[in-house]
């Protein structure tokens, strides 16, 4: 009984499409929150990738088409989450993101729907992010809940998209489609959806066959000279819970979830532009 | 009486959109030179800014279509910006440019027309720059002045666009037009002349409406994983007035004033052409 | 008899364009790979290049409008290029690409043709890199022979590209044309080949006739931020010999040159995607 067998997260499915390639597909209707279920079997994911020396690559999708992860799952109680093991020491959320970033295997991000708030932290935690051009969008809209993203974006755009971009994208807390995030480093590249699946595979495909101890030192190097120390990822955490305690960020999430959040609803699919009139109502 | 109604700079207006939008419109004809005066009033403001908890957003705009900001103002006596107060303690320029970057508030640079030298460094100290694809051209042509950029265009030019592309900036001294820029990430995006008012004012309302506590977290952290030490910023100023003092220096100043350097003249809109000739004529 | 006229390289012709601008043009058929011999007249010029203090500028081309610099000559003794002198005390390579990147002169690699591995790390390696649209290959595809990057692409490309696409580059090990390596920033600009001679002698023309003092100054700052430390890339050498020394790497490289490695055979052409396979067959 191989591990690929035994394991049965509740929010996403994990393939192997074969003994080096796996993928992790999210599944979490109706819109692909990450709660604390989903956190727990990330958790144990990762905890089964760092004594594995045999995968190569991990690919991350959605079975749906419209989210790939919404955001963090705001009605859950967030003390489930933070009484999770967190082998770093960490809060739940900073835990997976900094594993994710430091996992031997090669992880890439098929960006499918909507990825907002942690959502677009899980993906700048991976290492490779590949955008559908038509459907993905990306964006980091905790600024409008008074609150700066509690999972890293800070510490990992600026590596990506500079400083400039970084500041428009957290400052701005709008959202960037597949082309704009191509254009500024967000994500790796954008595809044409109908090319999309073909894309990523056969990438993810050829890093399965490659040997796996070079990719460990490649990733060494890289991670060497751009990753940004560990031990910055609790101040954001700590930032994040803190204002999330204040009045003002228990307002705002009250009235969205009042007008549909976390349900198949306009507020979701909006949210980058919606959250303006409703931060700007509780200033 | 508040300090927007209060403050009278003679080579700039200071608009209070709302209270938490301010506008800066630099209108200096003939090409908008950054002249003594005009530094007294920027530091002024910088003063009032560093105080201000209320305003969350600064747009700097030009009254002129065709000049951004020209560039340092050659004829003006020197002594007279250095003798200003200098907070920091650094040269004029360095003071100004260097506190801009430290500001709560979120700065944004809106180019239309042409911001070369110094007036390149001041859209670069800023958090954001925008720019109109038809009508923004950037530069910095003082190595045809036997000059490096004394105001930091080469400690923040890296974090923007990279290595290799500030070399290409720095060392050919060519103009680059708001595509090409976007394209480099010497600008965060070039937008199209006819909708660039409209999208500056809109991601600058947005940022209005959030909470100011927020934006400066969130500057803080972005600040502390890609600002430059403060101490570096004098070093370039010392190296630009040292070549200032040297003959070829003033030579190409002389020969450029005589081609009609500071007037509404061809050698102020083709400058990054202009010098190579007669930087060469002088060598 | 100056340098230029007595400089006798046979792998590459030198030529004075002027004082200032000195051209060397990679001609080493059939694919032009850097073999010891190439090796060794670089570190000759390297060194005169260390001593002079007039040439403000050095392009490099390539007589062969298919391969730029194909890759490492794997068919030639190591031994011969590591007896060489290395001023650094590094291995042969990492002496030549760390001695380029600290010249006073402006490098800049004119990439026609194909430049993988090596060749790759040697455009990395100069300051500047403008690419054929149509005729522009680059990629490091180290990976396929089981190897990390010997010369430092690890070391470099974070600085251009940031960090997920230099994982993209290094962990595919695919190949980048023209204009997908300036959307990365891999090169600076991809220029349309009908118009590329044109553009890159106009940009080398420009920086031949600036101060040669300011050129240094220029490249000393943006080297302080930007240039990784030199003992780094010892690090990437030892682990690209150590990954030579195994049946892997030698297994892979006997089939490739059974495949018509360094002739002008389609392996040459397409070892960006004919190496998977062969990768493949050798886990």
């Amino acid at each position: 009984m191989t591990f690929v067998d035994d394991f049965k997260p509740q929010h996403f499915r994990l393939t192997a499409e074969s003994d080096t390639f796996w993928r992790v597909t999210f599944d979490n209707p109706p819109v692909n929150v990450i709660g604390p279920e989903m956190m727990k079997d990330l958790k144990d994911l990762l905890t089964e990738l760092e004594g594995n020396d045999t995968v190569n690559v991990v690919v991350f999708d959605s079975a749906d088409p419209d989210f790939y992860l919404a955001h963090y799952d705001l009605a859950a109680d967030p003390a489930i989450a933070e009484a999770l093991p967190s082998p770093t020491g960490y809060a739940a959320w900073v835990d997976i993101t900094v594993r994710i970033s430091k996992l031997a295997a090669v992880t890439i991000s098929a960006i499918r729907g909507i990825a907002r708030g942690a959502g677009s932290e899980f993906v700048l935690a991976t290492d490779i992010r590949f955008a559908s051009r038509e459907k993905a969008v990306l964006g980091q809209m905790e600024v409008g809940f008074t609150a700066l993203p509690g999972g890293g974006a800070a510490g990992r755009l600026p590596a990506l998209v500079g400083r400039g971009r970084a500041f428009e994208i957290l400052l701005g807390g709008g959202d960037f489609d597949g082309e704009q995030a191509a254009e500024y480093g967000y994500v790796n590249r954008a595809i044409r959806d109908d090319q999309f699946v073909e894309f990523v595979d056969a990438y993810a495909t050829r890093v399965s066959k490659w040997d796996h101890r070079v990719l460990g030192e490649i990733k060494d190097f890289i991670n060497k000279y751009t990753r940004l120390a560990d031990d910055e990822y609790p101040l954001h955490s700590d930032k994040f819970w803190g204002a999330a305690g204040l009045p003002g960020f228990q307002a705002i999430s009250r009235q969205l979830f009042e007008a549909g959040l976390q349900t198949r609803s306009p507020i979701e699919y909006n949210l980058g532009e919606d959250i303006v009139e409703i931060a700007a109502r509780n200033k």
